[in-house]
């Protein structure tokens, strides 16, 4: 069987996660990474990899099957996603969902001018927090969704608190509110707001002289970020905060609370979850699976820009369709 | 816009639950109802639906987008559904895991020779609990999936009871052991056995005079539905029984427990939960939708049968691809 040759475009957190998470998936192989850095910086997990600039890489166009590319949404994705697009078969996990129906017009222009396909905002939201709000609002019309996120790390908010004078090290995590979920379990459909819903909680490391009153009073009453929320302060020391703040562990739950038969009186609930041990590798394995759909997909003669909402589920297992009816059905 | 033209077959508990789903769905209407009773002894919960004999159906071929099969798996549907996928587009929600492929077979070759579309084995096990393995298992490659049913009613097993003499009334509800579940939620990826993931709890009616303690140790040893599990039989009155055990709850965790990252150590879980207040409500809410993506493939020249694994998620929706791409992603 022919592999699917992978570039990953962007070296980072997620970059890396997905050079991972190829080593898991024998029909999948990685090419080579691109990286706006000098590539001889650039050391990989994987020894002998290439490592090409990525300013080169419509160069290596003939060699490559999926471009995932692995930049930020606010400033990067924007950009690359549609450039490469013009040479490259490509997914992104671009996330900033106001912003997706633009991102996909622009996408869907250049891949479609070039006969390439183009696969955007996969991951697990958007992603599979978008699919499974699909699958639950079509079967349980009469009813209300929630989602929550956490227990995990915020990056923008985790950035928010770096930006306070004073503030040396800090994170981060977004807590779901248990009474919340439990509300919404109870199949009681409770109007929720944004404080009934999440708590924020920092963890700061303060530079020395700092005032610490101020940092926290800064932090708490911060527009957009954190005024709407019960957000609790916690100074510690830098040997703590590296020992046990070093993960990027994040999850949340999708929930779908609804109604049915004669004179619509009769609970349904759909509940999925995450918890994840890692944002980024996680991330990256739900685009690597994406990966194997976009491949069979342009195989099939697609072109232009999907989201995880056209792809069907049998699309993303390396089984086949008979394997998949005798065993997973 | 037009509506979609819903034929049922078989008006049993799933049969009213589709009549019950199409009044949720603005986009369907209901046609006619077939049944293999006399026509005139149905009383339909709508008013004015024209009730059939399924003898007749053939002659309505042409007045019906999709007839949703509502008969049981064990006899019915292998008969029922190659049989009307000749004169009409179908979908069913047969059950019988083993049978699938041959099933599948047999409907698919109906189905294609008279250029119409089929859809089987919808519902939740078979059908989203199918597709959330397949999601989790392509994702996470190194885990270990795991289903747990309940708490809900079994009908074989409560038939089983039934069949036990000296028992007026019975009813059994499958229930998953939450220690189970709590440690496949802790990333121990445990292996269980039969005994450790499944309780089964009775409730009998007992005919008087009958031997109690002799229908309990009946029932807890019957050969596969009862042997294998920690089994607790509990007698009560009729009314009670009337009163309490009048619903069919049911639903149940999909649940896998994946590994990624550097040397595989970073511990990641994704899980899917129902609680389903009428397991046939539910399944007919699924089906329902279901339909609606065949109706759409049909008109997109589809033929043949497929299963929920090869229905991309935006089939199922009443809103365009660009309103779900703006509000649900």
């Amino acid at each position: 069987m022919k592999k699917v040759r992978i570039g990953i475009a962007g070296y980072g957190n997620l970059g890396k996660g997905v050079e991972l998470a190829i080593r898991q998936n024998d029909d999948m192989e990685l090419t080579a990474v691109f990286t706006r850095r000098d590539p001889s910086s650039v050391k990989t997990l994987t020894e002998g990899v290439k490592v090409c600039s990525l300013d080169d890489a419509k160069a290596m166009a003939d060699e490559i099957d999926v471009m995932v590319i692995c930049g930020g949404s606010a400033t990067d994705l924007p950009e690359q996603t549609p450039e490469l697009a013009k040479y490259f078969n490509v997914i992104d996990s671009f996330d900033t969902h106001a912003r997706i129906p633009e991102h996909f017009a622009n996408v869907d222009k250049a891949a479609k001018e070039n006969g390439h396909l183009a696969l955007i905002s996969l991951g697990w939201d958007p992603g599979l927090f978008s699919i499974n709000r699909l699958y639950a609002e079509s079967i349980l019309p009469n009813g209300k969704s929630y989602t929550f996120w956490g227990k995990g790390v915020s990056q923008g908010h985790s950035d928010a608190i770096r930006r306070v004078e004073g503030v040396k090290k800090g994170i981060q995590y977004t807590c779901p509110v248990d009474e919340a979920i439990e509300a919404v379990r109870s199949g009681s459909m409770p109007e929720l707001t944004t404080r009934q819903k999440h708590t924020r909680e920092c963890w700061v490391v303060a530079e020395e002289g700092a005032d610490l009153a101020k940092i926290e009073e800064t932090i708490k009453s911060m527009k957009n970020y954190f005024d709407q929320y019960d957000t609790t302060v916690n100074f510690i020391s830098e040997e703590e905060f590296d020992a046990v703040h070093n993960k990027m562990p994040h999850g949340g739950f999708v929930m779908r609370s609804g109604l049915t038969g004669d004179g619509e009186k009769t609970n349904q609930m759909i509940e999925y979850s995450l918890k994840l041990g890692s944002n980024p590798e996680f991330t990256a394995s739900v685009l690597i699976c994406y990966a194997r759909a976009l491949s069979r997909l342009r195989n099939e003669g697609a072109t232009g820009c999907k989201t995880a909402f056209d792809i069907a589920p049998a699309y993303l297992s390396p089984l086949s369709a008979e394997e998949l009816r005798a065993a997973m059905l």
